[in-house]
């Protein structure tokens, strides 16, 4: 089928990202979109540098200009960030009948009705996954996947340096101006930190997050944003003793009268999944009538997370110009012709580590002789938890954790062990994954 | 616009949701979807129990074929559940060109390929996002907010009524049958629990997560299936000692060779974000090459939940019968002539719980005119947390946690606490939210 033609405007961390995983997935995104997608230009003020980033698979351009009136193009990626040149550009792309992409969430949030407006003129998509909780999508979700709710409230952590500062804070019982100089040194806060610090970017992502939910124009000047650099180590060690944990939130309600929009530091129970959300990492919280709660965590930014989304986003375009059912929401995501034949393993050949009870003979040499065993057939041990019986017993419970291993070595291994005199009951294996 | 007329076949615990939520939220829905979406018939074994539900919104028939062969009808909603009359319905309303929405995860897992092989043939959409997860987004979000990445692995606890036994074992001490007991009574397990307890339920839902994650064909009875039967109270406590949870994972990994597809009980670590999803609730783990680790949380099954999913599938279908790009994905989740006009209110309206810490002289009365003047404003307190001096100093912190008011009240209370000659600094004020 025709691929879709893809222009891409700026090629900085997340255009750099954008480009290497459409090109190292193009195989897969293929059988998923039913389609090409194709980066055909790249518009970038360096380039020297951008050029060296594409090589031969695109045509690379200094102006963005020439990306958004070229008639080949049929879709344009904003990738250029800011309100200046990079509304000029999306603003042309759109009056030039372009669908457009973008991970710009303060112009989505502070310009977005203009551009909304002018686009649904035009009869194109604006599409901005990325411009919300990076890699997650959480856009969708709100659009399409909770369609059926009425939404109550929104609450999320969505913005990865305050997260991470936070985090910091507590963890090591750190001031915020130490944690933020370390934050800089690792490259999770930027030089200059503000928009992060100050909660403007959480307010941009929060704004869209609220319009999404309540269906209401984009109203970033009537939100309240304070951030964090007022907050002190002793209110997050106080708040622990209460049961709480300091959270910069994004929160939006629907009350009687109007909604709540608001980004400020915020208690939330400890125990609650939200303020295990650590270190640099986004979730986002929905309330709403018919589903209950729900939560949806993931990596906020970076140049791979953020990537996905905006891809995610150029594949539902691809789809939406198919003719078919079967192409535009394929059954298993991927196209009908694209199923592979790869099959589903038997267990012997599934690799995992394992928890194994063995109950034994209080004697020694028993855990040697076990080891032992476990040892001819490859398997190493993780950890080892032996018991003391009991006063009067004369057996025990050995525990073994091991790494990974084939389970057909396992099985092999535990046909030698089981015999053995000293093992006295079944012996329990339960599989183990770190899921890391 | 016009409607997109439903017919729902059986209104049991599902459909009678799906009903329920369609009616109530009905305003919302159309704002959302472009058009109305109507339950015109409904087909149930028990017609006058449907009538009873339905009331004049709907028409009853005992005959599915009465719905799957009724020109007027667009959508057929197959809530039967099982593999007989339900899969013989289906293939009709599919021969019959309808599209068709299902939360059958046993009919999907088992004779899904037969079924997309037909629905492509006949050009209809086939959606089924209710059959995992319930009211969880995961078969949007691996189809379509995922699809730029090479997914490597999905884990998930994707069986409310195991994982609510395995929460209760662990937390009490119980044994499997206790709790399995308890569980019947308050409604969280079936009578015969046989399809959940045994893993079943998890490895049809596994089976299909499998083929959206790696676009293979739906392979249920090559999963390897293991239930928590066997599970005894002693491992789950060797197991928290060593630092893991035991919960029943469906997992599906894409390996050299083939793909790994299991559902089995599975120690993870403790601190892990899906080992703390306790009780009835479920949640997916997804892991893949660009965006990293998601995880998506929720309820997994229940009327209203599950309801959430149908509802979605019928508003995605309604969207795509649409002709302009802003109705089919509209770019604020809403119909752009459906953006209402609620205004963001200012922050004095906002209700919220607080924090409060003050820097207090230590000497006697403190605490009685503070939390009498916060009365005054009518906040009432939660918690309070004076410390005492350290030894020779003569100031100390007053912490107060609050229950919700409005923050012009809190501003009218703090504005007579400030200036107290015994409040020796700026009282630090951080909202709280419980997110319950």
């Amino acid at each position: 089928m025709k691929p879709i033609k893809v222009g891409l405007l700026g090629i900085g961390t997340v255009g750099r990202g954008t480009f290497e995983v459409l090109l190292r997935n193009q195989a897969e995104i293929i059988r998923r979109a039913g389609r090409p997608i194709e980066i055909t230009t790249v518009a970038d003020v360096d380039v020297a540098r951008a050029s060296a980033i594409v090589g031969q698979h695109a045509k690379v351009v200094a102006s963005g200009l020439d990306v958004v009136q070229d008639p080949e193009i049929d879709v344009v990626v904003e990738l250029i960030g800011g309100m200046g040149i990079a509304k000029e550009l999306m603003i042309k792309a759109i009056e030039a009948g372009k669908h457009v992409v973008t991970a710009n969430k303060a112009l989505i949030a502070v310009h977005g009705n203009e551009i909304f407006a002018l686009a649904a003129q035009r009869g194109v998509m604006v599409c901005f996954e990325a411009a919300v909780a990076g890699g997650i999508p959480i856009i969708k979700s709100l659009r399409e996947g909770l369609s059926a709710n009425k939404i109550q409230w929104v609450a999320g952590i969505i913005n990865g340096t305050t997260n991470f500062i936070l985090s910091e804070m507590r963890d090591k019982g750190l001031s915020f101006e130490h944690v933020l100089k370390q934050a800089q040194a690792l490259g999770y806060a930027e030089a200059d930190p503000t928009f992060d610090i100050e909660g403007n970017d959480a307010a941009h992502k929060a704004t869209i997050i609220a319009s999404l939910s309540f269906g209401v124009a984009l109203q970033y000047k009537q939100a309240f944003v304070q951030g964090i650099t007022q907050l002190q180590a002793q209110d997050i060690r106080y708040a622990e003793q209460l049961g709480y944990r300091i959270k910069l939130l994004g929160l939006t309600k629907r009350v009687e009268n109007g909604i709540e929009l608001r980004v400020h530091p915020c208690l939330v129970p400890s125990k609650s999944l939200i303020a295990n959300v650590e270190g640099a990492m986004n979730a986002v919280m929905v309330h709403a009538d018919a589903v209950g709660t729900t939560l949806f965590y993931g990596k906020g930014a970076g140049s791979e997370p953020t990537a996905s989304a905006v891809i995610a986003d150029l594949v539902d375009i691809a789809r939406l110009q198919s003719l078919t059912a079967a192409e535009r929401v394929p059954y298993l995501g991927f196209h009908p012709k694209e199923i592979s034949a790869l099959q589903v393993l038997p267990m012997s050949q599934v690799v995992t580590s394992y928890y194994l009870r063995l109950r034994v003979a209080d004697q020694t040499g028993v855990l040697a002789q076990v080891t032992g065993l476990l040892a001819e057939s490859q398997i190493s041990i993780d950890a080892v938890l032996q018991r003391a019986a009991s006063e009067g017993e004369s057996q025990t419970d050995l525990i073994i954790l091991t790494h990974h291993c084939q389970e057909s070595l396992m099985n092999e291994a535990l046909a030698k062990i089981q015999p053995l005199p000293s093992i006295l009951a079944p012996i329990v294996l339960i599989r183990k994954e770190e899921l890391s």
